[in-house]
């Protein structure tokens, strides 16, 4: 069960002019599973997106970067079931046969196609059935197709994970919409395991190139559930121009607005992930302020994202905190001055001065540490940066899904 | 239940000459419990230690490394139940205080005391507990008293931990005997949680210094259960010089031989805490080669051993081993070339060439998953350095534990 995330009803997804998506079953690794996803774009889109640094990253995501130098893809293929990754040379011929495969159905060539995959790592793509798979998706592609993509890119998801957005900026109608997936091996480092976010406004190359990064550190880079950075993370931006919006320049009256309501979309897709991270029962968020770099803010939430010692205390609603302390003393900051370091638990203040708050009750660590959602705040005193990281805890549910997963 | 290991007879224990341990019921935080150790050393004893790079490391750690620099330690004080860490100034005045009142009941300067807590951090410790009960720690001195102490020092340890060896050296006999305990927030960065090794040869100061770093960087260096660096790590090495060794340089005849048993005892002491890791149902070495350097290496070793999704399938024997790879890939080597790196489990070939070895079979995978000891063996292809790294699954009792644990 996510806490406190459920999937919009389709009426509440705004379709994008220029997008189309359809879903197939291809019997990738299952039978009877929608695991086969196809997106149409537009000619004329701008596309850009930001990938996983895990070194043994996946054959899909080399064959995305090679693709996107085109700055002419025109369709998404996405599968579930197998990851191909650890997959060498073959997994590559995999992928290229995958794109040339959806190319002849388009009418495209083999490099207007961006390849994605997710499921289990160093097992061989099925690439005959997922290509046999490829013309029902195609049949099936439909503008308000967004709903049924989000629940055909799903693995361990609970939920189907959809956000959108149509706001007025500067009297025209901007529309963005997007899906996403992953619910555990959720660290991104670039990007999440898979989202794809896209509006109709009309964006230069250049900026949108710009953008994906900015709003991938803002959401998809923010969050995490085990640490572990997938071999297959990809974000990715569409902008189909179609819609009445059109931003030349980062400077563009609306360019702000418009950069907002696409981060607020990636954010609530980034935000799902956690909130149905395996096993999850709690959200929380880690702020972290009075760093001397957005770095430096974003390790030290990630120490205690990462502590296994704070996610169970977090799901036994133990207001253990000295744990947090802990994980903050582990952050990696030689000369951290603890003394000057402030801890807060939703409004309870709980250490200073290098120890407990003098003001700190246990009865008020317990009663902050029971809600779904906990807000964890940390000023290091020593600049005035700061980030967020969003987490959620670690269960026996945890356990169990990764205990049984391929069984 | 520990995997293979359980604490050695107390006949199996070899006493060193110049070392005394008491052991008493202080009520630190519980009642009815071991939770106070008195370790006395005799006069000309040399003392040197590591300890947590953990900044908010626990008020005894700085006591500690005062007192180390005045060279003429005669005791330890070693406290359960509460960690004094996260303390501030009144955790140094209680620490302080514990070595004035050893100091008083042994006649000694409390500057000539070491001071060790370890439990719950971030709550005051009991000083005058503590005090009260320190009369009948000096009433058990014992010289074979290690057993006892050994079950002092645990918190959640299932089983206490010993290792004790005599071995002759140029024909003159050299014991070496330990203590360690731990279990969770175990990933040392200088020492673990509390290990203690002592031995009865003579080793000058300057050595033992130099000793210590180097044993604690082949032993408890190596090891960790959840990657939770501690606020009271320490590791303590001892040489009394009164047995019939002495060592008056590094290039000594038999310095290798000594050096080799104390770091066979260390080594025992750190994997003996692996090996009863909250929750631990199996034992797992990762030994990396073929690195560009040893912390190369290590970092690969770390990287596996801490990623939750490795250490599940662990648990579940399921040779789901791309996540082993997604792992290596995560370790921060920017420039790794997968193709050259090479995964074996036990005896068999995982990967190779980016990707599956042409040889591997799921039932290979299957058979070396199922011992309680498994063996993981990366070669990196890219140097001639290599570490070793131990480790254990992550259960559902490492939730449960510490999902209870101060309840």
């Amino acid at each position: 069960m996510p806490v406190n995330y459920s999937t919009p009803a389709p009426d509440q997804i705004h379709a994008v002019a220029g997008v189309r998506l359809g879903v197939a079953e291809a019997g990738i690794r299952k039978a009877d599973r929608r695991d086969l996803t196809l997106i149409e774009l537009a000619p004329g889109s701008a596309v850009a997106g930001v990938f996983t640094q895990n070194r043994f990253c996946a054959a899909p995501v080399h064959v995305c970067k090679q693709h996107l130098a085109t700055h002419a893809i025109r369709a998404l293929v996405i599968n579930t079931g197998i990851a191909n990754a650890g997959t060498g040379e073959p997994g590559l011929a995999a992928a290229n046969a995958t794109c040339a495969a959806a190319a002849m159905l388009l009418d495209l060539r083999a490099d207007q196609v961006l390849p994605f995959s997710t499921g289990v790592i160093m097992e061989p793509l099925p690439v005959e059935r997922l290509k046999a798979g490829l013309p029902a998706a195609q049949a099936g592609l439909r503008a308000d197709g967004w709903f049924d993509a989000a629940h055909g890119i799903m693995t361990t998801d609970t939920v189907a994970k959809v956000a959108s957005k149509r706001v007025s900026i500067g009297g025209q109608s901007v529309t963005v919409t997007g899906i996403s997936k992953g619910a555990g091996m959720i660290k991104p480092n670039m990007a999440t395991m898979l989202g794809f976010v896209a509006t109709d406004a009309a964006v230069g190359q250049p900026m949108l190139e710009r953008l994906v990064k900015e709003v991938a550190d803002e959401s998809f880079n923010c969050v995490t559930v085990d640490g572990d950075t997938s071999t297959n993370d990809s974000f990715i931006l569409i902008a189909t121009g179609r819609g009445e919006a059109r931003f030349e320049s980062v400077g563009a009256a609306g360019w702000d607005e418009f950069k907002a309501a696409v981060t607020a979309v990636a954010r609530e897709l980034a935000q799902a992930i956690v909130r149905d991270g395996e096993g999850a029962t709690k959200f929380i968020e880690i702020a972290v302020a009075g760093s001397r770099s957005r770095e430096e803010a974003k390790a030290v939430g990630y120490a205690v994202a990462h502590s296994p010692l704070v996610k169970t205390a977090f799901f036994a609603s133990d207001p253990n905190l000295g744990r947090i302390l802990g994980a903050i003393g582990n952050a990696g900051i030689a000369d951290l001055d603890v003394a000057k370091v402030k801890l807060w638990l939703g409004d309870v203040l709980v250490a200073a001065d290098g120890g407990r708050a003098a003001s700190y009750r246990e009865e008020d660590g317990a009663r902050v540490m029971q809600p779904a959602e906990i807000a964890v705040r940390v000023d290091l005193g020593r600049g005035s940066h700061a980030a967020k990281v969003w987490t959620c805890d670690l269960s026996y549910d945890y356990v169990k899904i990764n205990a049984d997963y391929r069984s």
